[in-house]
């Protein structure tokens, strides 16, 4: 594979070189490496999907965060994962790698998590793998269906484009990201009423994730730092923008769909938190941000990398 | 989750726990948490195959190992998992726990090992994970395809069933372990001109393995010393018991059947190495190992347990 200058291991590096090493031109895979989930199609009516999700300790949980909460998260990202393509979570495979130092009560604490998030969309825990290891690994593979004509995926953007975001973001490091709520309904529902033409989650941070729509598209964006939902745990803009963990949905639809969702978020018809923040371009991938002295600026996707 | 005496998680336990803790009545789960995959039902003449192995390093390889057997592996046990299920592997989902150590370099070894198991049996990998992580630490998801006529579980043993193992046991460890052959084709071979009541494939020993057949099919058995196809790299029959690693195909046929595969072997008309190793019988599940000098006695499974 490719390295960075320093003959390191970068991020983007690993999945171009995945994305070349697995090619394949196999009829039944709709999509493949580079998307929320992967598309199979098994039959009429009905596209599986699978995704997989990866927590480590020290890295995406502190060593001190409550087993529940962490269950809870790992279940979560794997269902926010399948939200973004707009499917229907069902089955889990949990794999789990378990330091010596956890008691029975310790995993108790982790299945109730696991649990939780899992019976919130009738998913069911169908099989895994347990191992010994010195940090608490988790690893969930998350099964679901689609129809074929509701699927969305990173790469529909189109100029002209709307652009919305659900839920408010930034800081959820500081402790939401333990206890988000998977935008599975927000997801199906949006599906169900709106032709949407590109979808994400945000797990990497609005700029770097938008950024990602951008690039399997072909196309540009200009948000508005005004019109960019804040949390009120977001301490500045910059957490809002690369903070990551925020697993939200981040979607672009056509204009006049898009003028029928402002119409019905004005009117207090839409039940979740959605913002428009901002239009989709024809120009190469890239975001250019407005501020609030509207000076307009080009801004670089950092986000949260994991390398 | 219960415990044992001294308040530690044992292997057994956190399957329990995890069977009781996931406990479903979805009619789509044909077989869920305890198999070697679970299988769901998705429509007519096809069932869902799906199961994850984890592999972590300081565990089930070395360091200094080479990432291409490393990564060979990972693959390999997965398709030995959906092999024991006479199913057909079609899909992989990688999730990776990269340590900052490896260079770019190493990642292609790893992922060559990786393809080249895939490529043996078309598998495609179709998606996954990837994080920074201490310990390298590799998780497939493996989705493949079984008719429900020819699927086979570890839970149909009878009393009087004969019972084959594939290849050869013990030793693994010293270095066949990186190099195994997935029974992927074997499997097929025999669940398509014979009917198998149950099978399983040996990851953590004869003994092991038998046992878990015997406890979901509540079934004992009686196995020859003399009969235990011992690998040259074995260094006792303790190593063919209960070493693990072997990757082998253990599975049990009706008495009829049962001679007409004996018939096969010794007019070698199996075109791999496949041997009787001894009898299901009607009793608690145990194992009764009858030993060069005829005596009998029965034997504790020990096989490797992750915990």
């Amino acid at each position: 594979m490719a390295a960075n200058k320093r003959n390191r291991i970068t991020e983007l590096g690993l999945i171009n070189c995945f994305s070349r090493a697995f090619k394949t031109s196999n009829p039944f895979i709709v999509k493949g490496i580079g998307d929320d989930a992967a598309v199979i199609r098994i039959g009429k009516g009905k596209h599986l999907l699978s995704t997989c999700d990866m927590l480590i300790e020290g890295r995406h949980f502190k060593k001190t965060d409550d087993l529940s909460g962490v269950g809870y998260k790992a279940m979560s990202s794997s269902l926010s994962d399948i939200a973004a393509m707009a499917g229907e979570p069902r089955f889990a495979l949990l794999s789990l790698g378990i330091p010596a130092r956890l008691k029975p009560k310790d995993i108790d604490r982790l299945l109730k998590g696991i649990k939780k998030a899992a019976r919130m969309f009738s998913v069911d825990i169908i099989g895994g793998d347990t191992n010994a290891s010195d940090k608490l690994t988790i690893d969930i593979c998350m099964l679901g269906f689609v129809e074929p004509k509701k699927l969305v995926s990173r790469s529909g953007a189109k100029a002209g484009d709307y652009i919305f975001v659900t839920g408010k973001l930034g800081g959820s490091i500081y402790g939401r990201h333990l206890k988000f709520m998977p935008r599975v309904k927000e997801a199906k529902f949006l599906a169900d009423n709106f032709r949407i033409n590109s979808m994400i989650d945000i797990s990497d941070g609005l700029a770097l994730d938008l950024w990602r729509i951008l690039k399997e598209s072909n196309v540009g964006a200009v948000i508005f730092e005004n019109l960019i939902p804040r949390h009120r745990d977001s301490r500045s803009l910059e957490e809002s923008l690369n903070m990551g963990e925020d697993f939200e949905l981040l979607f672009t639809i056509a204009e006049d769909a898009g003028e029928i969702l402002l119409g019905k978020i004005r009117n207090k018809r839409i039940s979740f938190p959605l913002s428009f923040i901002g239009k989709i371009i024809k120009d190469k991938p890239g975001i250019y941000l407005v501020n609030r002295k509207n000076k307009l600026s080009k801004i670089e996707p950092k986000g949260f990398l994991h390398f």
